[in-house]
């Protein structure tokens, strides 16, 4: 038995068409023993800040050797190339058009492959060729061999927050919104405690105002206190993420109950997030 | 190769979010030839019930020592302690929330472990603590040194309808609302036929009214006659439906052709449902 | 070990209820080394030329040998037997209600077997059935063996566009709509290349009209131009889709923002799509 092989699947496809099982068919009759894992298809569509934010968060714990094939915005054009991206000891497949920003904002790629020896013909189902050019690799062929080395990827977006000269304000924006309505900001952990210091703060986001962040939800709950008296279910609050960054959230968010985040807040996709240090 | 093994997953993740990868990615990770089925990420967020209704439904046909993972309301809290339970020859592992109630009010658990001897330190993603859990069932360790032997769930929901002192009313509830918008009550089949005793029966749910209860949704239709004259999509009726329970339906319901049963009865959790007899 | 054996599953069961979980429990309690892929738990409830369009276009890539199991509509009524069929290669088990149409208009079944030898008591969940029938075909049994052959599908359904008696006019149909919002018409590459003869054409549908085919989204970009100028996101366009069908389109279609083709156009299914040649 060949030895197994993680391929990890992002895309916008969504899950009516037959767009992920077509893509599995071809993996599996290549590679009956690659073990497929869906991470995302609800990606929006053509959104790479989207896919960007969602594949930095669930590459990590996979194996080391995992492939990745990211399928958001992958038509081969002029300004699109297919490209094979090895880093942090993962295989990325993707199109040239920012969908590593995230990942590559904080980890240099070790090498990037600008894929030219696989006949990546003309389809409206650029996708198909990504399979391909994961089974090459799973069977043995080394990435070289499969098109040229480039040193850089052409496209990457900024999503980093800035600094004011005075050192005293940061400004953000929201860079994803969750399924629970929760409000992800750009701003990172460590950005946020290297610009602090330790200074008190002030998180500003529309009308929204947080004074502290929590490390979990329920942390921001007082559980001293009876569950009748206490605020809990739709408490606001700001918290360090999983991922690592600033999240401003709501207790038990819940669109259809407490209501969300990002309904309660006014907060979409793009808008600004102001930390005010004294 | 070790033998494979079941782990079963249902949360209130969505599935846009990359936390199902990254669930994915941690059981992978320990347990390379696990076979990781989704029950479903589509529960509503924080709905204990709607859960343990799924949960309760899915879990008996899998084989004997599947491990199924709850992860929806998880934080570990003074509150909200993390079990691992042994129950009709299948593990759960999740929060002390009453996630467990529907399967726990039938059957009696095994054992159950609090769990105190794996790290379960403070963070926002608490579900990847019961990726380890699992992890290292699966690798041999034995349930009790995992934490300490509990006698009952802290907490669990009462969810059996009740009988009036004439024994002639029962009064049940919405219990769950089903994807084509079929209405199912609490009252189980057997809990119906004890009360019943073979007299007439009136169901009642706002305007709906059901004198009969059908086996199959395809019953309640008259196959002698013609298509064309038999009334057929958009029939209502009530079935004993494939979990036992009683459910109150519209034969191919589609929410946008004929209307589902929950919008055309006006039903919402929770909602009363009475049974009369005669 | 077992040869591996892939079984996928579309059906119209949501990914909420316990349906698809309950599926998989009994397919891996008889299986536990097949590999169960799900192609689409999406199709609109009951519809019937929605799941035809997915299965067709999605079973080919898998390996000779595959089991499709499509649980739509399949209560084992007078008029709706269940079926074994043997076709290009690929098990499909189903229902006789027309869900192979689109794929037997094209390719002739090798086998059709009406089930008969398999328990299908009554219940609520016919699809439980469908797996025991799988079951039995992966550990050996033959056709055959689980009932009568009979010589055709009972009940198909026209999909085919027509041609008026002068040959200047296709009438045909939308055949489906995709997760992007674009439009498929039931209109095939061959026949349209067939009947044009390579005159000039004009496709109308609604206000919409194309005077050309694209073979891939990008093609009706002219990429010579700046990004800032040339006409790019929200453009519409006709293409050939990978399925073969022309597909009316909007380039980076997106519900939200550009705009999708079916909102666009005003195209609902089954709604008239002509092409005139002149």
């Amino acid at each position: 038995m060949k030895e197994q092989r993680i391929i990890t699947l992002t895309t916008d496809f969504g899950l009516k068409d037959s767009s992920v099982g077509k893509l599995k068919a071809i993996l599996y009759s290549s590679l009956p023993y690659a073990e497929i894992v869906d991470i995302s298809h609800a990606v929006s569509p053509f959104h790479i800040i989207e896919a960007s934010y969602i594949i930095k968060n669930a590459y990590r714990p996979f194996p080391s050797g995992t492939i990745h094939i990211l399928g958001i915005d992958s038509e081969n054009t002029l300004e699109n190339d297919h490209l094979l991206v090895q880093m942090d000891g993962h295989f990325f497949i993707c199109a040239d058009n920012g969908i590593l920003s995230l990942i590559a904002s904080e980890i240099k790629p070790d090498r990037i492959i600008r894929i030219s020896n696989i006949n990546t013909s003309k389809t409206p189902f650029p996708e198909l060729t990504f399979a391909h050019i994961a089974a090459q690799l799973v069977n043995g062929a080394s990435p070289e061999s499969l098109g040229e080395s480039i040193s850089n990827l052409r496209y990457t977006q900024e999503t980093e927050p800035v600094v004011n000269s005075e050192k005293d304000q940061i400004i953000g924006y929201v860079l994803y919104i969750d399924h629970y309505g929760n409000v992800v900001t750009n701003i990172k952990k460590r950005f946020f405690e290297d610009t602090a210091k330790g200074r008190n703060f002030l998180i500003t986001a529309r009308a929204a105002k947080f004074r502290e962040i929590y490390s979990t939800y329920s942390d921001a709950i007082d559980f001293s206190l009876q569950k009748e008296v206490r605020e809990e279910d739709g408490k606001k609050l700001a918290i360090f993420n999983s991922a690592g960054y600033i999240e401003l959230a709501v207790y038990k968010s819940n669109h259809s109950t407490v209501g969300s985040a990002s309904a309660l807040f006014g907060l979409s996709l793009r808008d600004t997030v102001t930390i005010n240090f004294s």
